[in-house]
C-alpha cells in the first residue's frame, strides 16, 4: 500500500487558477485574501493564475497585478498556466517562472480552448521552453483531456502517450496529466501514469483531477498507489473549465489532505486552517462550494 | 490490481432502506415505483426496508406492506434491517428472511440508535440468529460505527474486531462493516477488512459507506482491492442516519457502477437505466440527490 512506498504527498493548490477562472471576477485583493488563507493552511505550491486572453478568461485578467503581489510569501512556489508563447513571456516578465503550458490531447478541446489543433499546440513546446529556459524557469506541460474530451469522446491512449513523448522531446521539465472533464477512474488513471513513467523515466508526473462524477478521490488514491509526484486540487472543490461542457470542480484540497493524513502521509497542510480557508473562499465568492468535508468538518470534531 | 483478482462486483442497493429512512415519508406505491426502476436497471440484491419502531423511523412504517409486494420480482434477493428480536420476527413473518441485524461498535451510537449498549446488542445475536434460522434465512450483522462514532469519536479497532468475532460466534452468517458517518478512508478501511478476514475466514464481508467527506468512492476502491464480498450503495447517493449527527448519503450506486465498469468489472447493472432510476427517485422525492454522475451523465454521452 501507499505508506510502504511514500511518506509524503505533494499537493499543488490550483484554486486561484482553475477554481476562479469559472467564477464571476473578484478583485485582486480578494484573491490575495484567499491565497493568504491557503498559505496559512500550509500551501507551498500554488498555481496562482493564467496568462491567457482576458477576453477568454476575464476572471484572471489581473494576472500581472496578482503576480506582483506574490513575493510577500517568499517560501511558496508559484506557477501560472499559459496557452502559448506570448503567455509564457508575460508570465516570466511578471516574475512567475514555473510555467504550465497546456496541450490538449484531443483536437476538439484543443481547438475550443486555444484555437489550435493538438499538433499545432505541440509544435510550440520548444518555443515556450526557450522562453522559460531563458528566465531560468521550469516548464510543465499540462496534458489536458488526457483521458476524455467533451467534444471528441474518449481520447485514444496512443494519442495521449504521443503528446507525453513529444512534450518531453520539446523540452518539458515535468508533466501533468489532466482529467479535464472529470471522467477518469482508477484503472485508466493507473494505466496512463504507468505509460508516462515508461515514456519519460525520471520525469516528475502530476495528476490533475475533477470530481465531476464523484470518482475524483478514488482516482487520487489510485494516483497515490501509482506513485505520482504530486496531485493538483482546489480549495473547497472550486473549479471547472469554461471550454469543457460538463466539467465541474477539482478534487477538494481539504478532502485530499484528510485522506492523505489518515493514510499516514505528510502534506504540510493543517486541516483546520484549510477548512477555514474554504469557509473564507465561500464568503468571498458568496457561493456554496461542493466539498463534503467543508460541510461536515473533520471527523475529530465534537458532534452537533 | 482489482481486475487481476476479480471479474465482478456484487452491489447491494440500500436506497429503499438507508436512503428513504431520512426522507419525509412517501407512499408504499412510490417506493415500489423506485424499486421497479432499480430492478429494471439490474439491481438483484436490495435492502428493502427496516422492521424497527415506526415512531423512530416513520418513513419505513409500511415495512410489512412493502414486503408483501416484493414477490412480484422473484429474481431479486431482499433483505431488511432489524434492531432486535421482535424486528427479526416481523421481517421473517413478512417474508424477508435475509435479516440484517445492526450492532453499533460504539456505545454512544448504539444507545442513540437502539437504546442499548454494544454489549447488550451483542447478547441478542444468538436470539436473532434463532429466529432467522427457524425461517430458513440468512443472518447478517451490520457493524455500525465500525470506524468512528458521532458521539464517542474514533472507535478503537480492538473494539470493532471484538464485535466482529462475537457476531460470528453468536451465529451471524455474514458481516457488513458500516462507515455510519462517512469518515473512513482507504487505509483504515483496508486494515479492518483484513482483520475481519482473519477473525472470520471464509465469511462474506461487505462494506457500507457514506460519502459525507467525499472519500466514499476512494474507500470503495480500497474495498475492491481488499477483495470484499460486496458493497452497499444507494441510488443517487440518497441516505443518512437519523441517529448519527453529520451523517449524509451513501455512496451513489451509479457512481460505483460507473467506476466498476471502467475497471472492467461486471455488476449486472445497466448504467443508463440506473441514471433513469436516479432521476425517477428525484422526481418522486422532489429533491436534488447528491450524485455527481446523476448531474453530469455518463462520459460517453454527447456533449451539451
Amino acid at each position: 500500500m501507499t505508506t510502504a512506498t511514500r511518506s509524503r504527498l505533494d499537493i499543488r493548490e490550483v484554486g486561484p487558477r482553475d477554481g476562479l477562472q469559472n467564477e464571476r471576477p473578484i478583485s485582486t485583493e480578494a484573491k490575495l485574501d484567499i491565497i493568504e488563507h491557503l498559505v496559512r493552511a500550509g500551501a507551498r505550491r500554488i498555481e496562482a493564475t493564467s496568462f491567457v486572453s482576458p477576453r477568454a478568461v476575464p476572471a484572471l485578467a489581473d494576472a500581472a497585478d496578482l503576480a506582483a503581489a506574490l513575493p510577500r510569501w517568499p517560501d511558496v512556489r508559484w506557477s501560472a498556466l499559459v496557452a502559448g508563447v506570448r503567455g509564457a513571456e508575460r508570465a516570466v516578465a511578471a516574475g512567475i517562472v514555473e510555467v504550465d503550458y497546456v496541450v490538449s490531447a484531443a483536437d476538439g478541446h484543443s481547438k475550443a480552448n486555444v484555437g489550435r489543433t493538438t499538433e499545432q499546440a505541440l509544435r510550440l513546446v520548444p518555443q515556450v521552453a526557450d522562453v522559460v529556459r531563458q528566465a531560468g524557469g521550469v516548464l510543465e506541460v499540462i496534458v489536458a483531456t488526457a483521458w476524455d474530451c467533451p467534444f471528441d469522446g474518449e481520447t485514444p491512449p496512443a494519442r495521449t502517450r504521443d503528446v507525453v513523448a513529444r512534450a518531453i522531446d520539446g523540452g518539458a521539465d515535468r508533466l501533468c496529466l489532466a482529467d479535464t472533464i472529470g471522467t477518469v477512474t482508477p484503472g485508466r488513471l493507473t494505466a496512463l501514469v504507468e505509460a508516462a513513467r515508461r515514456i519519460a523515466p525520471g520525469v516528475d508526473v502530476g495528476v490533475h483531477l475533477h470530481n465531476t462524477r464523484g470518482t475524483g478521490l478514488a482516482s487520487a488514491y489510485a494516483a497515490l498507489l501509482a506513485d505520482v509526484t504530486w496531485l493538483d486540487s482546489s480549495i473547497g472543490g472550486l473549479g471547472g473549465c469554461p471550454f469543457a461542457p460538463g466539467a465541474s470542480g477539482n478534487i477538494a484540497t481539504e478532502e485530499l489532505v484528510y485522506m492523505a493524513h489518515d493514510l499516514g502521509l505528510e502534506t504540510g497542510f493543517e486541516l483546520e486552517e484549510l477548512l477555514a480557508a474554504g469557509h473564507r473562499a465561500q464568503e468571498i465568492l458568496d457561493i456554496s462550494l461542493p466539498s463534503g468535508l467543508l460541510r461536515a468538518g473533520d471527523r475529530t470534531r465534537a458532534p452537533a
